[in-house]
């Protein structure tokens, strides 16, 4: 089966552009036995990506020059000599950023009974909804009647955050960086409060969205976001670090917040983490969002992509504020 | 009783000098029914009355212009008309920087049989040997077998943390800032390795004494030990934020670490605390401490300076490495 696939052909110095792409043909080859054929439907485009365009050690390998690209997608089985997966079946993989693959059958997540529709599995029930989850429920326990603060919030993981954070009960307030989607989180997820982080005065921002202070800071952001909600921080306050987005295409390093000492005198608790760290929340996460998504209580945003040849503008689009939700790629019709 | 005080007679910018300060005579007046009148043996200086000098909200209120500033000191009850203290009771207070004063004997705290000399009471047996305490079973809850990093080791707090580590089986770095103060650390303190901070390459130092990256480290210092530890952590890894003293006299704010984005991958938690947040382990620490002591698997060293007139000089001497160990100001003899 023919399949177009996006090579990383050069490293970028600060913001990637096109020219760091290269869109090549392929062909999967046929399957031989306990191997599938794939075809993807959506692809994913995550901050996390901008890392692995550098050479050098991190908690995921480096994308290679000259090899494709991967990362989550969601696609259909369209031919299978894996006694586990038949033609039809849907599947979660890591070989995005191509239309089409072959591999063994046991290097796919079969979905089952779709519960969503199957971009959501990128999403909101994917990698982004459970880092939202696991950051609130797991690294921070978040607790009812707590003031919580996301940045980053009308993205895919802040989106998913806040309002798992208004269904137990806390004051939610975000930041984002337009005002349709500062518009978006009061009117459509219900946040209490909520700002565009380019309207100067963050502290005050903070002030009038937490009379109190913070509880909780969910960090998308990094930079002078963690600044501002460290001095906003009440005692024994929880920072989750998710992402630090504004400060992934950076060449130089970025300052990092110079207020770092006031955690000492509040006891403050700053806490990095992965949603890997923390994969033994799978089943409670699919389990409540799938409920709160049945019942509404839960929505989300995607902002979709048409084609392979749009994937390197939509990981572009992620660091220019193209995105509202989870931002996916279309690879073929489902 | 004659008593003479020390006040703070202007906030100094940057480094403080003797000019902020103004000793004075005043009478404790005789005491009343459930008064003492105290005499003080030995007062404390400690980093964070650098943060008390400052105009400002913090964990405690600024030290007040043309007032006499207060701190941990250790002294004797001269005259009783207290019920619960007699004369010859040694008592620990809060009054420090004075030489005598008379009080509520309810607002002293009685030592009862000493198990130490008195002025261990303000270091190893008091606050920062607590702190210290507190930091690695409470914060970190250091276990076994770990590697642990503590800067400025050779500190009334940095010099207990090291030696505590030891004892709970861990491998120990520590830092300092001289020659002698390194060779303290490893030929008095059993440290497993230790270096003089002003020598250039602080990560290279790191990566000598840790081989496989650190699990804790214990923040006395903050700035550029703080950046050079986050880049030596391994996963997981935890970092107790106890000071920042090579930030307490900044004038401008002091650059944050640029590599906190690290923490992401490696799931690193960062805490700060007092030793306050850690009351439910002060009879912990009092048993474990006394034994320790008691055995000699705990030693402490204290830099003594002579008399009320040296108290400016002795808290100047904490921002210029002139203390090893606890630094403590006598004030009368035994």
């Amino acid at each position: 089966m023919k399949s177009r696939e996006v090579q990383l052909i050069s490293r970028p110095d600060g913001m990637p552009s096109r020219d760091d792409f290269k869109i090549v043909e392929t062909e999967t080859g046929d399957p031989r036995s306990g191997e599938v054929v794939i075809r993807n439907l959506f692809m994913s485009v995550d901050p996390y990506m901008r890392g692995r365009m550098r050479d050098g050690k991190s908690y995921v390998p480096p994308f290679q020059i000259g090899k494709t690209m991967d990362g989550g997608a969601v696609g259909q089985v369209v031919v299978s000599e894996s006694e586990d997966l038949s033609e039809g079946d849907y599947v979660l993989s890591s070989f995005g950023w191509r239309e089409a693959f072959c591999c063994a059958g046991d290097r796919v997540k079969p979905l089952g009974e779709l519960e969503a529709p199957p971009s959501a599995y990128l999403g909101v029930m994917g990698m982004p909804g459970m880092t939202a989850y696991t950051g609130l429920l797991g690294v921070v326990s978040l607790r009812e009647g707590e003031t919580v603060f996301v940045s980053g919030a009308a993205g895919a993981v802040g989106s998913a955050a806040g309002q798992i954070a208004k269904i137990k009960g806390c004051r939610v307030i975000g930041c984002a960086g337009s005002a349709a989607k500062v518009a978006y989180l009061k009117d459509d997820l219900g946040f209490d409060y909520a700002f565009d982080y380019h309207d100067g005065d963050l502290r005050g921002h903070l002030r009038e969205g937490a009379f109190e202070g913070l509880d909780v800071y969910f960090d998308n952001v990094g930079g002078v976001l963690l600044q501002a909600a460290i001095s906003s921080m009440r005692e024994f306050g929880r920072i989750a670090l998710c992402g630090a987005i504004s400060m992934y295409n950076a060449s130089e390093p970025t300052p990092g917040p110079t207020n770092l000492p006031r955690a000492i005198g509040l006891g403050l608790s700053i806490r990095g983490f992965l949603v890997s760290h923390y994969g033994d929340m799978q089943e409670d996460f699919m389990r409540d969002m799938s409920s709160w998504l049945a019942s509404g209580r839960l929505t989300y945003r995607e902002t979709v992509m048409e084609g392979i040849e749009s994937s390197p503008d939509a990981l572009i689009g992620l660091f220019t504020g193209a995105n509202t939700g989870k931002m996916v790629v279309r690879l073929s019709e489902v």
